[in-house]
Protein backbone atom coordinates (compact mmCIF):
# COMPACT_ATOMS: atom_id res chain seq x y z
CA UNK A 1 0.00 0.00 0.00
CA UNK A 2 1.80 3.19 -1.61
CA UNK A 3 1.21 6.43 0.19
CA UNK A 4 2.12 9.49 -0.73
CA UNK A 5 2.03 12.68 0.22
CA UNK A 6 3.33 15.90 -1.33
CA UNK A 7 5.45 18.60 0.56
CA UNK A 8 5.38 22.44 -0.46
CA UNK A 9 6.46 24.96 1.34
CA UNK A 10 4.33 26.58 4.25
CA UNK A 11 2.14 23.61 4.45
CA UNK A 12 0.38 22.90 7.75
CA UNK A 13 2.87 19.91 9.54
CA UNK A 14 -0.74 18.37 10.93
CA UNK A 15 -2.18 18.05 7.67
CA UNK A 16 0.55 15.45 6.76
CA UNK A 17 1.39 14.36 10.39
CA UNK A 18 -1.67 13.26 10.78
CA UNK A 19 -2.65 10.77 8.05
CA UNK A 20 0.98 9.79 8.22
CA UNK A 21 0.80 8.15 11.33
CA UNK A 22 -2.74 6.35 10.50
CA UNK A 23 -1.46 5.12 7.50
CA UNK A 24 2.02 3.97 8.01
CA UNK A 25 0.54 1.68 10.47
CA UNK A 26 -1.38 -0.19 8.12
CA UNK A 27 -0.09 -3.58 7.11
CA UNK A 28 2.45 -3.37 4.34
CA UNK A 29 1.89 0.29 3.91
CA UNK A 30 4.90 2.76 2.81
CA UNK A 31 4.52 5.98 3.16
CA UNK A 32 6.69 8.71 1.25
CA UNK A 33 7.06 12.34 1.46
CA UNK A 34 7.45 14.15 -1.76
CA UNK A 35 8.31 17.49 -3.29
CA UNK A 36 9.65 19.93 -6.10
CA UNK A 37 13.11 18.82 -4.99
CA UNK A 38 15.11 17.23 -2.45
CA UNK A 39 15.81 19.90 -0.82
CA UNK A 40 14.10 20.30 3.27
CA UNK A 41 10.41 22.09 3.15
CA UNK A 42 9.49 24.33 5.76
CA UNK A 43 5.97 24.14 7.42
CA UNK A 44 3.38 27.73 7.75
CA UNK A 45 5.03 28.19 11.01
CA UNK A 46 9.05 28.04 9.68
CA UNK A 47 9.71 26.18 12.52
CA UNK A 48 9.24 22.62 11.33
CA UNK A 49 11.28 21.45 8.59
CA UNK A 50 10.53 18.04 6.83
CA UNK A 51 12.86 16.40 4.42
CA UNK A 52 11.34 14.66 1.63
CA UNK A 53 11.78 11.19 0.51
CA UNK A 54 11.19 11.66 -3.33
CA UNK A 55 10.97 14.23 -6.13
CA UNK A 56 7.92 14.59 -7.65
CA UNK A 57 9.83 13.30 -11.02
CA UNK A 58 10.36 10.47 -9.04
CA UNK A 59 6.81 9.32 -8.21
CA UNK A 60 4.53 8.11 -10.83
CA UNK A 61 2.02 6.22 -8.81
CA UNK A 62 0.70 5.69 -5.59
CA UNK A 63 -2.27 3.47 -4.25
CA UNK A 64 -3.25 6.51 -1.98
CA UNK A 65 -2.08 9.90 -2.64
CA UNK A 66 -2.62 12.60 0.75
CA UNK A 67 -2.34 16.34 0.10
CA UNK A 68 -2.08 18.31 3.02
CA UNK A 69 -3.27 21.89 3.38
CA UNK A 70 -1.59 25.25 4.50
CA UNK A 71 -1.64 28.96 3.74
CA UNK A 72 0.74 27.44 0.72
CA UNK A 73 -1.75 25.91 -1.24
CA UNK A 74 -3.11 29.23 -2.75
CA UNK A 75 -0.08 29.49 -5.22
CA UNK A 76 -0.24 25.78 -5.56
CA UNK A 77 -4.06 26.41 -7.40
CA UNK A 78 -2.44 28.34 -9.97
CA UNK A 79 0.99 25.73 -10.60
CA UNK A 80 0.40 24.14 -13.84
CA UNK A 81 3.15 21.62 -12.86
CA UNK A 82 2.27 20.62 -9.59
CA UNK A 83 -1.25 20.32 -10.83
CA UNK A 84 -0.26 17.86 -14.00
CA UNK A 85 1.21 16.08 -11.43
CA UNK A 86 -1.57 15.72 -8.86
CA UNK A 87 -4.16 14.66 -12.32
CA UNK A 88 -1.38 12.02 -12.90
CA UNK A 89 -1.28 10.64 -9.59
CA UNK A 90 -4.77 10.78 -8.78
CA UNK A 91 -5.69 8.98 -12.55
CA UNK A 92 -3.53 6.06 -11.53
CA UNK A 93 -3.79 6.20 -7.25
CA UNK A 94 -7.13 4.14 -5.68
CA UNK A 95 -7.68 6.69 -3.46
CA UNK A 96 -7.40 10.67 -3.90
CA UNK A 97 -7.55 12.17 -0.17
CA UNK A 98 -6.76 15.93 0.69
CA UNK A 99 -6.69 17.45 4.56
CA UNK A 100 -7.92 21.13 5.25
CA UNK A 101 -6.45 23.07 1.90
CA UNK A 102 -5.59 20.45 0.40
CA UNK A 103 -8.96 20.32 -0.85
CA UNK A 104 -8.15 23.42 -3.00
CA UNK A 105 -5.58 21.79 -4.95
CA UNK A 106 -7.51 19.12 -6.00
CA UNK A 107 -10.35 21.20 -7.22
CA UNK A 108 -7.66 23.11 -8.70
CA UNK A 109 -6.65 20.19 -10.46
CA UNK A 110 -10.28 19.58 -11.77
CA UNK A 111 -10.60 16.45 -9.53
CA UNK A 112 -13.85 18.11 -7.63
CA UNK A 113 -15.87 19.61 -10.22
CA UNK A 114 -19.54 19.35 -9.12
CA UNK A 115 -18.40 16.64 -6.15
CA UNK A 116 -19.61 17.40 -2.28
CA UNK A 117 -15.99 18.18 -0.74
CA UNK A 118 -15.13 19.99 2.66
CA UNK A 119 -11.87 22.16 3.42
CA UNK A 120 -10.88 24.16 6.86
CA UNK A 121 -13.94 25.79 7.80
CA UNK A 122 -12.31 29.58 6.58
CA UNK A 123 -11.80 28.54 3.06
CA UNK A 124 -15.28 27.58 2.42
CA UNK A 125 -15.76 29.97 -0.20
CA UNK A 126 -12.72 29.19 -2.18
CA UNK A 127 -13.36 25.71 -2.62
CA UNK A 128 -16.70 26.80 -4.10
CA UNK A 129 -15.17 29.29 -6.26
CA UNK A 130 -12.81 26.24 -7.73
CA UNK A 131 -15.91 24.53 -8.47
CA UNK A 132 -16.42 21.80 -5.59
CA UNK A 133 -19.90 22.12 -3.53
CA UNK A 134 -19.00 22.45 0.00
CA UNK A 135 -20.27 20.08 2.53
CA UNK A 136 -19.69 20.75 6.31
CA UNK A 137 -19.12 17.01 7.21
CA UNK A 138 -15.98 16.08 9.08
CA UNK A 139 -14.81 13.64 6.29
CA UNK A 140 -16.58 13.51 2.97
CA UNK A 141 -16.30 10.34 1.08
CA UNK A 142 -17.48 10.25 -2.79
CA UNK A 143 -16.39 7.25 -4.62
CA UNK A 144 -12.37 7.00 -4.53
CA UNK A 145 -12.55 10.61 -3.59
CA UNK A 146 -12.19 11.94 0.24
CA UNK A 147 -11.46 14.89 1.52
CA UNK A 148 -11.07 16.03 5.02
CA UNK A 149 -12.12 19.18 7.14
CA UNK A 150 -9.22 21.96 9.20
CA UNK A 151 -6.01 20.42 10.35
CA UNK A 152 -6.96 17.60 12.50
CA UNK A 153 -9.44 16.01 10.68
CA UNK A 154 -7.44 14.31 8.69
CA UNK A 155 -6.50 11.33 11.08
CA UNK A 156 -10.22 10.53 11.15
CA UNK A 157 -10.67 10.55 7.55
CA UNK A 158 -6.75 8.74 7.63
CA UNK A 159 -8.97 5.75 10.44
CA UNK A 160 -12.27 5.44 7.91
CA UNK A 161 -9.71 5.36 5.01
CA UNK A 162 -7.90 2.32 6.79
CA UNK A 163 -10.51 0.61 7.15
CA UNK A 164 -12.38 1.37 3.87
CA UNK A 165 -8.41 -0.65 2.38
CA UNK A 166 -7.63 -3.13 5.27
CA UNK A 167 -11.15 -3.74 7.68
CA UNK A 168 -12.45 -2.72 10.68
CA UNK A 169 -10.10 -4.59 12.91
CA UNK A 170 -7.18 -3.46 11.36
CA UNK A 171 -8.28 0.11 11.83
CA UNK A 172 -9.68 -0.27 15.09
CA UNK A 173 -6.24 -1.76 15.99
CA UNK A 174 -4.64 1.51 14.49
CA UNK A 175 -6.78 3.84 16.77
CA UNK A 176 -5.91 1.98 19.50
CA UNK A 177 -2.17 1.72 18.59
CA UNK A 178 -2.34 5.91 18.39
CA UNK A 179 -4.73 5.97 21.89
CA UNK A 180 -6.89 8.03 19.34
CA UNK A 181 -9.99 8.60 22.19
CA UNK A 182 -10.06 11.95 22.25
CA UNK A 183 -11.22 14.04 24.92
CA UNK A 184 -10.87 17.75 24.22
CA UNK A 185 -10.73 20.10 27.09
CA UNK A 186 -12.96 22.34 25.45
CA UNK A 187 -15.88 22.26 22.75
CA UNK A 188 -15.18 24.69 20.48
CA UNK A 189 -13.55 22.70 17.22
CA UNK A 190 -16.28 23.50 14.87
CA UNK A 191 -17.76 26.98 13.78
CA UNK A 192 -20.93 25.56 14.67
CA UNK A 193 -19.93 25.08 18.40
CA UNK A 194 -17.25 27.76 18.86
CA UNK A 195 -18.94 31.25 19.99
CA UNK A 196 -18.75 34.52 17.57
CA UNK A 197 -15.81 35.69 19.45
CA UNK A 198 -13.37 32.52 19.17
CA UNK A 199 -13.98 32.99 15.69
CA UNK A 200 -13.03 36.39 15.54
CA UNK A 201 -10.10 35.36 17.57
CA UNK A 202 -8.56 32.72 15.67
CA UNK A 203 -8.54 35.32 12.58
CA UNK A 204 -6.39 37.80 14.89
CA UNK A 205 -4.18 34.86 16.04
CA UNK A 206 -4.01 33.89 12.47
CA UNK A 207 -2.69 37.21 10.93
CA UNK A 208 -0.11 37.76 14.01
CA UNK A 209 1.20 34.21 13.52
CA UNK A 210 1.80 34.14 9.62
CA UNK A 211 1.71 37.83 9.07
CA UNK A 212 -1.86 38.33 7.33
CA UNK A 213 -0.88 34.97 4.84
CA UNK A 214 -3.70 33.00 6.71
CA UNK A 215 -3.16 29.40 8.35
CA UNK A 216 -5.53 27.86 6.58
CA UNK B 1 6.96 31.54 24.93
CA UNK B 2 9.33 29.13 24.23
CA UNK B 3 8.84 25.89 23.12
CA UNK B 4 11.38 22.86 23.17
CA UNK B 5 10.52 19.28 21.65
CA UNK B 6 13.77 17.28 21.59
CA UNK B 7 13.93 14.80 18.46
CA UNK B 8 16.24 11.31 18.96
CA UNK B 9 16.29 8.34 16.59
CA UNK B 10 13.05 6.54 16.09
CA UNK B 11 10.52 8.98 18.09
CA UNK B 12 6.52 9.19 17.11
CA UNK B 13 6.17 11.76 15.03
CA UNK B 14 2.60 12.59 15.83
CA UNK B 15 3.86 12.68 19.59
CA UNK B 16 5.89 15.84 18.80
CA UNK B 17 3.85 17.12 15.73
CA UNK B 18 0.69 17.18 17.90
CA UNK B 19 1.49 19.55 20.28
CA UNK B 20 4.18 21.77 17.98
CA UNK B 21 0.53 22.01 15.92
CA UNK B 22 -1.17 23.66 19.08
CA UNK B 23 1.59 25.08 21.13
CA UNK B 24 2.85 27.22 17.58
CA UNK B 25 -0.45 28.83 17.82
CA UNK B 26 -0.16 30.73 20.81
CA UNK B 27 0.73 34.31 21.10
CA UNK B 28 4.24 35.24 20.94
CA UNK B 29 5.01 31.17 20.74
CA UNK B 30 8.17 30.15 19.57
CA UNK B 31 8.71 26.20 19.22
CA UNK B 32 12.41 24.61 18.54
CA UNK B 33 12.97 21.36 17.74
CA UNK B 34 16.40 20.10 19.53
CA UNK B 35 18.30 17.43 18.34
CA UNK B 36 22.16 15.72 19.62
CA UNK B 37 23.46 17.51 16.17
CA UNK B 38 21.97 19.50 13.34
CA UNK B 39 21.43 16.22 11.05
CA UNK B 40 18.24 14.93 10.10
CA UNK B 41 15.92 12.69 12.57
CA UNK B 42 13.71 10.07 11.02
CA UNK B 43 10.75 8.48 12.96
CA UNK B 44 10.19 5.24 13.96
CA UNK B 45 8.56 4.41 10.01
CA UNK B 46 12.06 5.82 8.57
CA UNK B 47 9.40 7.30 6.51
CA UNK B 48 9.64 10.73 7.96
CA UNK B 49 12.36 13.04 8.86
CA UNK B 50 12.41 16.02 10.25
CA UNK B 51 15.39 18.93 10.38
CA UNK B 52 16.11 19.75 14.13
CA UNK B 53 16.64 23.69 14.67
CA UNK B 54 18.98 23.79 17.26
CA UNK B 55 21.22 21.17 19.53
CA UNK B 56 20.80 20.47 22.65
CA UNK B 57 24.30 21.87 23.58
CA UNK B 58 22.57 25.02 21.89
CA UNK B 59 19.75 25.44 24.17
CA UNK B 60 19.43 26.06 27.75
CA UNK B 61 16.67 27.48 28.85
CA UNK B 62 13.10 27.01 27.54
CA UNK B 63 9.21 27.92 28.87
CA UNK B 64 7.72 24.56 28.40
CA UNK B 65 9.50 21.20 27.48
CA UNK B 66 7.98 18.52 25.16
CA UNK B 67 9.18 15.13 25.31
CA UNK B 68 7.66 12.98 22.77
CA UNK B 69 7.92 8.95 22.80
CA UNK B 70 8.73 6.53 20.45
CA UNK B 71 10.68 3.07 20.24
CA UNK B 72 13.79 5.07 20.74
CA UNK B 73 12.93 6.44 24.04
CA UNK B 74 13.73 3.06 25.55
CA UNK B 75 17.50 3.47 24.69
CA UNK B 76 17.14 7.14 25.95
CA UNK B 77 16.51 5.82 29.31
CA UNK B 78 20.30 5.22 30.25
CA UNK B 79 21.79 7.87 28.31
CA UNK B 80 22.61 10.30 30.65
CA UNK B 81 24.18 12.97 28.59
CA UNK B 82 20.13 13.47 27.41
CA UNK B 83 18.91 13.17 31.12
CA UNK B 84 21.31 15.41 31.95
CA UNK B 85 19.81 18.26 29.60
CA UNK B 86 16.22 17.16 30.21
CA UNK B 87 16.82 17.84 33.94
CA UNK B 88 18.56 21.20 33.32
CA UNK B 89 15.82 22.07 30.98
CA UNK B 90 13.00 21.32 33.48
CA UNK B 91 14.75 23.26 36.17
CA UNK B 92 14.11 25.91 34.43
CA UNK B 93 11.04 25.74 32.48
CA UNK B 94 7.54 26.69 33.58
CA UNK B 95 6.14 23.36 32.28
CA UNK B 96 7.89 20.12 31.70
CA UNK B 97 5.64 18.32 29.65
CA UNK B 98 5.64 14.51 28.05
CA UNK B 99 3.56 12.64 25.29
CA UNK B 100 3.75 8.56 25.03
CA UNK B 101 6.65 7.01 26.21
CA UNK B 102 8.06 10.85 26.12
CA UNK B 103 7.12 10.09 30.27
CA UNK B 104 9.85 7.30 30.41
CA UNK B 105 12.47 9.80 29.99
CA UNK B 106 11.24 12.25 32.14
CA UNK B 107 11.00 8.89 34.96
CA UNK B 108 14.46 7.96 34.12
CA UNK B 109 15.52 11.68 34.39
CA UNK B 110 14.11 11.67 38.44
CA UNK B 111 11.40 13.94 37.44
CA UNK B 112 8.33 12.00 38.13
CA UNK B 113 9.52 9.96 41.33
CA UNK B 114 6.37 9.16 43.09
CA UNK B 115 4.12 11.51 40.85
CA UNK B 116 0.98 10.45 38.97
CA UNK B 117 2.29 10.21 35.44
CA UNK B 118 1.24 8.81 32.23
CA UNK B 119 2.10 6.91 28.92
CA UNK B 120 1.33 4.63 26.03
CA UNK B 121 -1.35 2.18 27.84
CA UNK B 122 1.68 -0.69 26.16
CA UNK B 123 4.33 0.90 28.68
CA UNK B 124 2.63 1.02 31.56
CA UNK B 125 4.20 -1.17 33.38
CA UNK B 126 7.97 0.53 32.10
CA UNK B 127 7.24 3.85 33.51
CA UNK B 128 5.82 2.34 37.27
CA UNK B 129 9.72 0.36 36.88
CA UNK B 130 10.68 4.19 36.69
CA UNK B 131 9.63 5.65 39.75
CA UNK B 132 6.06 6.67 38.96
CA UNK B 133 2.30 6.19 39.79
CA UNK B 134 0.69 5.23 36.54
CA UNK B 135 -2.59 6.69 36.14
CA UNK B 136 -4.70 6.37 33.19
CA UNK B 137 -6.13 9.58 32.75
CA UNK B 138 -5.55 10.75 29.22
CA UNK B 139 -3.61 13.97 30.31
CA UNK B 140 -1.95 14.09 34.17
CA UNK B 141 -1.69 17.31 35.56
CA UNK B 142 0.70 17.61 38.52
CA UNK B 143 1.80 20.86 39.31
CA UNK B 144 3.99 21.66 36.88
CA UNK B 145 4.52 18.53 34.94
CA UNK B 146 1.70 17.09 32.41
CA UNK B 147 1.84 13.63 31.08
CA UNK B 148 -0.21 12.43 28.55
CA UNK B 149 -1.09 9.31 27.17
CA UNK B 150 -0.27 7.91 24.15
CA UNK B 151 1.03 9.24 20.65
CA UNK B 152 -2.49 11.18 19.58
CA UNK B 153 -3.20 12.72 23.01
CA UNK B 154 -0.38 15.37 22.78
CA UNK B 155 -3.00 17.36 21.39
CA UNK B 156 -5.53 17.07 24.36
CA UNK B 157 -2.63 18.03 26.51
CA UNK B 158 -1.40 20.80 24.54
CA UNK B 159 -5.01 22.04 24.66
CA UNK B 160 -5.05 21.88 28.42
CA UNK B 161 -1.73 23.61 28.69
CA UNK B 162 -2.61 26.40 26.06
CA UNK B 163 -5.30 26.85 28.29
CA UNK B 164 -2.92 27.01 31.43
CA UNK B 165 -0.79 29.45 29.81
CA UNK B 166 -2.85 31.46 27.60
CA UNK B 167 -6.53 31.25 29.21
CA UNK B 168 -9.58 29.88 27.95
CA UNK B 169 -10.39 31.86 24.90
CA UNK B 170 -6.93 31.20 23.31
CA UNK B 171 -7.10 28.00 23.75
CA UNK B 172 -10.60 27.92 22.64
CA UNK B 173 -9.51 29.36 19.63
CA UNK B 174 -6.74 27.32 18.69
CA UNK B 175 -8.72 24.28 19.13
CA UNK B 176 -11.18 26.10 16.35
CA UNK B 177 -8.58 27.07 14.10
CA UNK B 178 -6.98 23.70 14.27
CA UNK B 179 -10.87 22.16 13.39
CA UNK B 180 -10.36 19.65 16.52
CA UNK B 181 -14.27 18.59 16.25
CA UNK B 182 -12.99 14.69 16.60
CA UNK B 183 -15.40 12.36 14.78
CA UNK B 184 -13.66 8.73 14.82
CA UNK B 185 -15.35 6.54 13.13
CA UNK B 186 -14.79 3.49 15.36
CA UNK B 187 -14.37 3.47 18.88
CA UNK B 188 -11.40 1.80 20.39
CA UNK B 189 -9.21 4.55 21.11
CA UNK B 190 -8.48 2.99 24.63
CA UNK B 191 -8.17 -0.14 26.11
CA UNK B 192 -11.03 0.14 28.48
CA UNK B 193 -13.12 0.47 24.88
CA UNK B 194 -10.98 -2.17 22.69
CA UNK B 195 -11.83 -5.48 22.14
CA UNK B 196 -8.83 -8.08 23.13
CA UNK B 197 -8.80 -9.12 19.70
CA UNK B 198 -8.05 -5.38 19.30
CA UNK B 199 -5.41 -5.53 21.26
CA UNK B 200 -3.42 -8.44 19.95
CA UNK B 201 -3.64 -7.27 16.90
CA UNK B 202 -1.86 -3.80 17.83
CA UNK B 203 1.00 -6.01 19.11
CA UNK B 204 1.29 -8.31 15.79
CA UNK B 205 1.25 -5.44 13.70
CA UNK B 206 3.56 -3.45 15.78
CA UNK B 207 5.90 -6.22 15.58
CA UNK B 208 5.62 -5.90 11.63
CA UNK B 209 6.49 -2.19 12.11
CA UNK B 210 9.30 -1.71 13.68
CA UNK B 211 10.81 -5.29 13.02
CA UNK B 212 10.02 -6.18 16.97
CA UNK B 213 11.05 -3.17 18.13
CA UNK B 214 7.34 -1.89 19.53
CA UNK B 215 5.79 1.17 18.31
CA UNK B 216 5.04 3.14 21.78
Amino acid sequence: MKVVIPLFPRFTALDAVGPYEVLSRLPDASVTFVAATRDAVSADTGALTLLPGATFADVDACDILVVPGGPGTRSLTTDEELLGWVRRMSAVARWTTSVCTGSLVLAAAGLLDGLDATTHWAARDLLESLGARYSNERVVVRGTVITAAGVSSGIDMALALAGLVAGHPVAEAIQLSIEYDPQPPYDSGSVAKARPSTVELVRSLAKRRTEGAGTT
